[in-house]
């Protein structure tokens, strides 16, 4: 609660995967009245568009904001090019999955949004754990962004400054699992597969089916995880 | 050039309007090999497209990358809503043509354009001395910007930081004209109307027409805009 006695409004970026429908969870277990923003990046995955639905309607929020952002028109990644998605191990360093500055852009219009709703906090699953590749996820990022933002926007200049939480950033899969697990969320609901069948079902082999299978298992938690055969 | 002899990368948010113009040829002017962006953010002068196009053509560079950006999905600026466009002088302290977090959200896509590029540099034609009332358009914001930008991304993190250059951000809009006029820009392509008619003359009268105007008055360089009757 604010000190008027209304709810903090919170942005959070809701991707349909595991990571961010724990992330929700987390805001609304802290009493946050949240807008979900979704991006349809121009991904593969589209499948993960309806898990973002399914995860804002399961838990009680209004319907996410989609917003089209077609990185295609850049290209540079396997998850926006049609180059073959490599299987967990296959690659070092810098994931080839990476989307360029995907975190900073993600965030940026997320800071446009929550100063449209007036929210005073973003709220993203960003993980430095099991995503160590990927440079957008660590806390010296997370930090710089929230100082631009506020040198960005009304808000910021006004004395309301907005405050970005990433209460995954430390936490291992099997730890965000149990969270989530504590709070109710229902993983079936949730898509993290960088490679689907047409029906929209895991392929088990990539590093996002990988680290989560094995998050499962280390958690203690029935992996809910639909696998093509 | 750098040290391999190549041409530096680099690229440039071009709007379409006077001083983005100045701001592609004063970075072709250094020698960089710039890689256009624009954006169709939902705006209503969708002649500022067009004009994009126009320049980029004019100064000899490749067609810009156009990235659609459909910001009404957020609403919250009379750019990209159906309200009014003031005129000038109607407004006080940040004008309600401010659109959320516009140079946060257009700077982080360049970062992602310039990594997929491999561009050093990204050129922005902010100015604090005529819109002061936008927060983003400040030297602080674009230092903090360009410390985030290079948190995020694979080039900063690899020892390639990129380098955010605003060469208008201390000029007024007389110097602005007079250092394009020397380059040879041709401010007739240009536009820069909020409310432009429906042949995409500007109206002469909104805060951007009035700033052009004064602009090339107290320049003393002869104004090629063509005002509506």
């Amino acid at each position: 609660m604010s000190a008027t006695g209304e709810a903090i409004r919170a942005v959070v970026l809701l991707s349909g995967g595991l990571d961010s429908a724990t992330v929700l969870a987390l805001a609304r277990g802290e009493g946050r009245l949240c807008h979900c923003l979704c991006f349809d990046y121009g991904q593969r995955h589209r499948h993960e568009l309806q898990a973002a639905r399914r995860v804002a309607a399961a838990q009680g929020v209004e319907a996410p904001v989609e917003m089209p952002l077609n990185l295609r028109v850049f290209g540079g990644s396997a998850l926006t090019d049609d180059i073959e998605v490599p299987r967990a191990g296959e690659s070092e360093g810098i994931p080839v999955t990476y989307v360029p500055a995907r975190n900073l852009v993600f965030l940026s219009l997320a800071a446009a949004l929550a100063e449209v709703v007036d929210a005073a906090e973003i709220w993203i699953g960003v993980n430095a754990i099991d995503y160590s590749g990927y440079p957008d996820c660590r806390p010296a990022f997370i930090e710089a962004f929230e100082r631009a933002a506020n040198l960005a926007t009304r808000a910021g200049v006004c004395g309301r400054p907005v405050r970005v939480r990433a209460p995954l950033i430390a936490l291992s899969k099997a730890e965000i699992i149990r969270r989530g697990a504590a709070l109710g969320v229902d993983y079936a609901l949730t898509h993290s597969c960088y490679d689907p069948d047409e029906r929209g079902r895991a392929c088990g082999r990539c590093d996002s089916c990988v680290l989560r299978r094995r998050g499962f298992a280390e958690a203690g938690v029935p992996d809910p995880t639909v696998y093509a055969p």
